[in-house]
C-alpha cells in the first residue's frame, strides 16, 4: 500500500513570504551549488514529524520519490510536494503548522546562504562575527520582537524519556504557561514537546493569545528531532554551535530537564559560559528539574560537577525535584530580575549581547584521537576552562561509545588516551555508569566498556 | 490556614462590558428583588473550578465569607471579590479565563432578568416565545456569529468518567480540532473538559486562532459542573430546558460520549426531537462514541432503545467504538451537509430555527407520584412521543434512586406506579441494572432496588 | 432617465448583526405596529447622503418606488433594496460606509422599539428613566467604549454655511485629529462633515487607526441631515431631546461653530445645563470658534447672552476666532481635566452620569400661542432658568418666522404675546436682525418682521 | 526665536525594527565609511515635510545644529534627535507618520548599504542584477505583499502645480479611493500629495482599512520632495533610476497628471519601456489626465509625441480631461486585466518581472556636450529607441535651460550640438515654448533661448 500523498501544492498563508525568481531557482537547483538537496532533507524531516523518529539516511531512503519544487507566481510563492509522507496530513490536507515550518525552512536556508555565509561583511572566523550571524538569522526569522519584556524560557532535555518524565515536562509547561511565559526548545519530541503542549493549555486558560513556542534546530539534527507541529516559530540555524548560541542569547532563563549524555554536554557548555569571569555579573538563571524518578539522575550529575569543577559550578545550578509550580514561580521572578539587569546595562531585551562567548565555544569540537589526547583535564585551571575541556572529553567519550563514527575510530585506533587528574576521570566514569544503569544510554549495562584510558 | 484571597478588584479586559448604575445596583442588591444572591452563587461556582466538584450548599457553606460587589467607574465596571477560593488564582492573580467567566455571569444574569424574563414581548408560555428567549440570551452572549460556516460540535456525556474514557474524549477533541471544528459542552469536568482540551491542541497545530470552546450552563448546575477555564465562550441560560434547547439549536452536530443515567435522559430528549415527524427532513447528525471499554455501555443503551422505541430510533444513531479519527472525519462531512441543508432552506447557519420543539420539550417535568402515574408507556404511539414519555419515566426513576428529594418521596409514598407495556418496563430495568454493574451510578449493585412497580 | 439601482442585496460585513425572525418581520411589517415605514424613511435618508439635502416628504415623493426588505438566512441578515438612489453607489456597488449606516438604522430602530420604548423597567416619564434610556440605546450602538480616556469632541453648528467657514471647520478637525481627538456631530453636511473630514486626515498622519467619527441623529431630522459616509459610528436616537442628551453625556468637550438660529437654540440649551447650580462643579468645556468672517456672528451671540442672562453665562463660554490650532490645543488640555474630574468623582469616562438635567430639558417644547404666553422672560430668576425660557422663546420665534407650521399659526392667531423684560426682548430682536443681515436665516432682510409682541 | 525642538528620543511603535550593535554604529559613524551623513540628510528632509520645500544645501545650512543618533537598548532601537525642525511636531510630540518615515529611512539605508550595494551576489552592472536589487530593497521595505490582487496606481506629475490642478488630483484620488485602489507616488507635495489625500477620504467612506499610500524616493531628491506624512509606506531607493524601475515594476497602472518638463522626461522614459518590442504583450495601462485648465498642456505633449515618435506611441496613451470618475473607473477595469495577464503568464502580482528594461534605462544619462552630440535623433529607428534618445536630449536641454550645472556648461562651451531630423528638433522647440507660456518652467517667456543648435 502506498500511503504517500502523490502531489500537493501549497502556498504561505497570510505570511509575508516573497521570493525572487533567482531565489526560487536556487531552491530548485539540484546541483552542489544549489539548495534543493538541503531543502529536500529538511522538508522531509519537517513532514515526518510525529512519526517515530528516524535518522536522516533512513528517511531519505524511505521516501526516495519525495520531491519539492519552489515556484513564484500570481499571489506569491508556491511549493509543489510530491510523494510526501502521509503523517503530515489530515484528510489529505497538510497541517497548517507544518506548512508554516516548510516556509520557515525556505526562509532560513535562503537567508543563511545568501546573506550570512556568503556575506563578506560578517567575519565567521571571529567571535563577534559569529554572534552577529546568529543575530541576523534570528532577526530574519522574526525571533526577536521589540517591546516585549523578558519571558522566554529555554527547556533542554532528552528527546526520548520515560512517560513520567514526559508528563512532568507537560505539567511544568502548563505552570509556565499560566504565568504567561513563552517556551523555546530544540523542537523535537520528548522534553522538547512536553513543555510546549502544557504551555498551550496554560496560555489558553490565561487567554494569552500570542503564546510563542519557539523551536531552534539545524539541518544536521532536524531529521532526528523533527519540529513538532506546536512550534509556531521555527528557526533553522546553519550548525549546532550557532544553535546553542541562539538558545542562550535569545532565552531569558534555562530549565534543564532529564536527558541522556547529550543533555550533559549541553549543561557543560552552559557551565563553560556562565562560569566565564566576564559573565559573572550577568543574569542567566538556570534550574534543573524533573519529577521524583529523575532525582537519581540529577544527583549523579551534581555529584559529577561538584567533584570535578567544584562548588563554583554547583552553586550556579539549582535543582528542584517535583515541584513544577515552584519552578515556574521562580522562573517568573527571575524574568523580572533579567529585565532590570538588561535595563541597567542598556542591553536589548531580545538578545543577550553582553554574554561573553569564546571562539572556542562557537566552533565545533571534532573528537579525534589527537584532539582527545590534547585535552587538558587537570583541576588546576579556571573553572570555565575546565568545564569547556570536560564538555569536549564528554563529547568524545559519548561518541566513542554510541556514535557509529566514534565506535569505528576506537575499533581502529584503540581507546582514546586522556591526560588529566585521576579523580576527574573517575567521576566521569561513575557518571556514565549511572546513565547506563538508569537506561539513559542506548546500551546495556553489561556491554559498557570505557573507551578511554588515562595516560599518567 | 486561611487559603482564601482576602480581596481582589478586577475589571473586564478588552471586553465591551458597560453597565448602567441601575444594573450595578441590581447586582449588589441582596434583597429578593436583587440579583446579588444569584450572582454570588454563580460566581462562587465559577471561582471553584478545578477543585473536586462540590454541590452548591456545601460551596456556600465552605466560603461563607465570600462576597462580590459590582461598581461602575472611570474606565468601566469593577468587581470587588472578598474571600474568594484560592484555586482560581495563580500567584494571587485571577486566571484570565475565570475572570472572563465572572463577567459572562454578570452579562447573562442582567440580560435574562431585564430583557427576557420581564419582557412582555416574549411570551414564555408559548413554544415560540421560549425559542425566541433562548435566541436572545445566546445572541447577547455573542454565541451566534454571522459569516461562519456550520462547525459546532456539541459533546454530551458524564462529568465523572473513568480515566480511559476521559483520555478518549481528549483524543476525540484533538481530532475534531485538527479539522477546525469548534466544541460546545455543558462546560463542567470530565467529558465536558476532555474534548476542549484536545481541541485546543488540534487547533494549535492548525493555527486555528479563533477556536471556540463554548460552555452552556444554568444556575442550578453550575456549582456541580463549574465551567473549566478552557471555556472561552460561556453562557448561563435561565434553566435546564433552555440550556438543552440552546445545545440543539446552536450545535450543528452532536456527539454522545459515555455517561450515566443523566446522559441517558439527554439522549431520550434528543430522540424525542429528532423523531418528531416535522423534523424528519432536518440534518442534525448524532454519533455515539467512546473507547473500547465503553462498548458495553453503548450496547446496553442501543438495546434498550431498540426494544422500546424500535428501529426508527436506532437507525438515527450511529455508534462508533474507538476510532476517534473516523468520528471526527464523519462529523466534518456532516457539517458540509448541514450547511447545504440550511442554505437550501434559507435558514440561518447559527441557529436552527426550523427544528420543531413541543412546548412539552421546553418545560420541566416534575417527577411526582401523580405525574409518574400519568405517563403513557405503551408502545402503540408515535416513536417521538414514546421517547418523550420514556425520558420522563427515566427522569423519575433516576430521581427515585439517587436524588435526595426523589428518595424521600419514595420513602414516604412507596414506589412510583407506572402504566405501560411490560417489555418496556423490563428493558428499563435491564438498562438500569447494567449501569449499576458498570459503576455508572453512584450506588452499589447489591443495594439497587427498583423504585417503581408496574400497574397493569 | 431612470438612475435608480433597481435591486441590490446587501449583508453586514464583519459586523455582529444577528436578527431573530420576529425582528426581521417587524422590520418588514408595513402596518402601523410595524417598523417598515420608519425603516424606509431612515434608510432613504441614509442612501440620499451627498445629494443636495432634501426634506423628507420630497425624498419619499422622489423615490416612490423605493422599498426595503429584511430577511434572515444562511450566514445572517440580508437587506433587499429596490429602486435605491444612485448617489450611494460607486459603479453599482453600495458604498461600505453607507451599508454600515443601514445596519445601524436597523439596530437602533429595533432596540429602541423593543427594549426601550416598550420596556416597563424604564420609566420614560422620569428624568432618570430618560437618562437611562439614552444610555441603553447608546450602549447597544456600541457608542460607549471602556478603557478609553476622554477624547470625544462634539462639534455643533449649521449645516449650511459659507465656504470659508466650512474650510475652517475642516482645518479645525485636522488639528483635533492631529491630537488624536475623536469627533462627534449631528452627522449631516456642513459643520457636521467638515471636522470629520479634517480629522480623518489628521488621524491618518498620526496613524491613529481607530478614529471615531460619531454621528447622532434622530428619525425627524435624518432626512435633512443625512449622515455623511465618513461617520463610522452612527446612532439613531428616538427623538431630538434624547439626541441632545446623548451629545452632552457622551461628549467630553463641546465646540460651537457658526450656524443659524438652530445653533443658537443648542447654545441656550447648553447654557441651561451648565448654569444649573448642581452642575457647577462639573467639567464640560465649551469653546465657540470660527474663522475671521464669523467674528461678527459670535459678537452678536455673546452680546445677546451678556445682556440677557449676564456675565455668569458669558464667562462659561470662550470665543476663539481663527486659531484652529489653539482651539485644538485647549481641547486636548481640557480632556485631561475631564479625566481627572471623572476619576475624582468615580464617574464613568464614557457617560457623564453626574450631569443634572431637569425633566424640562428632556421633554420637547411645543411653541403654541399658549405656551409662548406662559414663558417667564424676566431677569429676576436664576440664570439657568432664564436660559431655558429663552431657549423656548427662541424656538417659538424661529418657528414663527421660518417653519411652515409656525408661520401658519402666526397668520391665524396673530403674533405671539410674550411677557418679559423689555431689554431682553430687544436683545432678541437685535440678535435675530443680525442673523438676517449675515444671511444666516433663509429670509430676506427686507421681509423680516417680528412675529411677537411684548405684553407689558 | 529658536523654534527647533532641542532634544527628543523616539522609538519605533509596533514595528519590527531590530538593529544589531554594528548597524547602530554604522548609522552613527560620521566618517566617510559610515552612514550618519546620509542618514542626517534624509532625516532632515523627512522632518522638514510640510514646510515650503527647500533644496538640500539650504536645509543643512538652516539646521546646522541638527543631529541624529541611533542606539540599541532595552525594548529596542532608539533615535536621539537634537535641534529638529518644529514643523514635524504637534505640541512637542513628533507626528507618528513622520516617526515611521525616520525608521523607514534607517531600514532602507542599512539594507541598501549592507545587503545590496556591497553584496557580491547582485551584479549591479547587469540589467537583471539591477532589477533584482530593486526587488530586494522593495521586499525588505515590505512594499510587496502576497495575496493582494493588483490595485496599485502610480501617479506622476509636477510637485508645484496650480491650485485647480491640485484640487483635481485630490478629486481623482478620492475616486480611486472609492474603488479601493491604492496610491503610489514620488511622495512629495503637489501631485504626489493630492491623490493620497483624496484616496484617504475615499478609503474612509469604503471602510478600506489598509489603504496603502506608497512613496518611493531617493536620497538625491528627498529634500526637494519630502514625503508628506500621509505616506504610510516609504521606501528610499539608492538612486533615481532604481526609483523609476520600482514605480513601473510595483505599480499596476500609471496615471500622468500635469507637470513640468520633469514629468515629460518621465513620460518619455515610460514610452521607451512600453514601446520596447518585448513588452508589447504586457499590460501596463497609462492614462494622462487633468482638469480643464490642463487641456492645453496635454495637447502640446501629445502633439510632440505624435510628430516625433509617431502614432505607435500616441495610441498607447489615453488622455482624459476633467472626468476623474471615468479615469478611476477605467483604472479599476484595467486592474482586472492586469490580474488576468499576470495569471496567464504565471507572473507575480506584486512585481512585474517580465517587463523588459535595457541596461540603458537603468543607468543614468549625464548630459555633457559629448553625450549630447552623440545622441541619435533621427526618425529612422525603432520607436522605443527614439523615445529613449529623446528622453536624454530632453534631459540635457532642460538641464541647459534651468539647472545650475547645465547653464554653466552652456555658458562655457556654447550650445549643445545635436544631430537629428529637423522636424524633431522643431517639435521639441515648440513643446518647450509651450511650457514656458503655460508657466510650467521656472523661467520667463521672454528669456527663453534654445540652448542647442542643430548640426546637419
Amino acid at each position: 500500500m502506498n500511503t504517500d500523498i502523490s502531489e500537493v501544492i501549497i502556498r504561505p498563508e497570510g505570511s509575508l513570504q516573497i521570493l525572487s525568481y533567482q531565489e526560487a531557482q536556487q531552491l530548485c537547483d539540484v546541483s552542489d551549488a544549489g539548495l534543493n538537496d538541503l531543502l529536500k532533507r529538511c522538508a522531509l524531516a519537517v513532514l515526518n514529524t510525529g512519526a517515530s523518529e528516524d535518522d536522516e539516511p533512513t528517511l531519505l531512503n524511505k521516501y526516495k520519490r519525495f520531491s519539492i519544487e519552489v515556484t513564484v507566481k500570481g499571489r506569491g510563492v508556491q511549493l509543489v510536494l510530491k510523494n510526501a509522507p502521509r503523517h503530515a496530513f489530515v484528510d489529505n490536507k497538510l497541517i497548517t503548522g507544518i506548512k508554516e515550518h516548510l516556509f520557515a525552512v525556505i526562509r532560513d536556508l535562503i537567508y543563511s546562504q545568501n546573506e550570512v555565509l556568503q556575506n563578506p561583511d560578517l567575519n565567521l572566523e571571529s567571535s563577534h562575527g559569529i554572534t552577529n550571524s546568529v543575530f541576523h538569522i534570528a532577526r530574519n526569522a522574526l525571533l526577536m520582537k521589540p517591546n516585549i519584556l523578558p519571558n522566554i524560557v529555554v527547556c533542554w532535555g532528552g528527546h526520548s524519556i520515560p512517560e513520567d518524565e514526559y508528563k512532568y515536562s507537560k505539567h511544568l509547561g502548563y505552570e509556565l504557561g499560566l504565568r504567561n511565559l513563552d517556551i523555546c526548545t530544540g523542537c523535537g519530541p520528548g522534553v522538547m514537546k512536553g513543555p510546549m503542549k502544557g504551555a498551550i493549555l496554560g496560555h489558553g486558560k490565561q487567554r494569552y493569545k500570542n503564546g510563542r513556542y519557539i523551536g531552534i534546530t539545524e539541518p544536521g539534527i532536524i531529521a532526528a528531532e523533527a519540529p513538532n507541529a506546536f512550534v509556531n516559530e521555527l528557526c533553522i540555524m546553519p550548525d549546532i554551535e550557532k544553535r546553542l548560541e541562539a538558545f542562550i542569547r535569545i532565552g531569558h532563563g534555562i530549565i534543564i530537564l532529564p536527558g541522556g549524555p547529550g543533555t550533559m554536554e549541553e549543561l557543560l557548555y552552559l557551565l563553560s559560559v556562565i562560569l566565564h569571569p566576564e559573565n559573572q555579573e550577568l543574569m542567566l538563571p538556570v534550574i534543573l528539574t524533573g519529577d521524583e524518578c529523575s532525582r537519581q539522575y540529577f544527583e549523579s550529575v551534581m555529584n559529577f560537577i561538584h567533584s570535578t569543577i567544584g562548588p563554583a559550578a554547583t552553586e550556579k545550578l539549582e535543582v528542584i525535584i517535583g515541584h513544577a509550580r515552584d519552578v515556574a514561580f521562580k522562573m517568573q521572578q527571575n524574568m523580572e530580575e533579567v529585565r532590570q539587569d538588561r535595563k541597567a546595562s542598556s542591553d536589548a531585551y531580545y538578545y543577550n549581547w553582553r554574554l561573553k562567548l569564546e571562539l572556542d565555544h562557537q566552533q565545533p569540537f571534532l573528537p579525534t584521537h589527537e584532539n582527545m589526547a590534547n585535552l587538558n583535564l587537570y583541576g588546576n585551571q579556571e573553572p570555565h576552562k575546565l568545564a569547556s575541556e570536560l564538555r569536549k572529553a564528554f563529547s568524545g567519550i559519548v561518541a566513542g561509545n554510541v556514535k557509529a563514527e566514534g565506535i569505528r575510530q576506537i575499533k581502529e585506533h584503540g581507546p582514546f588516551e586522556l591526560r588529566g587528574d585521576p579523580h576527574i576521570m573517575e567521576a566521569m566514569d561513575t557518571l556514565l555508569h549511572s546513565f547506563v544503569e538508569q537506561k539513559r544510554m542506548k546500551l546495556d549495562y553489561s556491554e559498557y566498556r570505557p573507551c578511554y584510558k588515562i595516560d599518567r
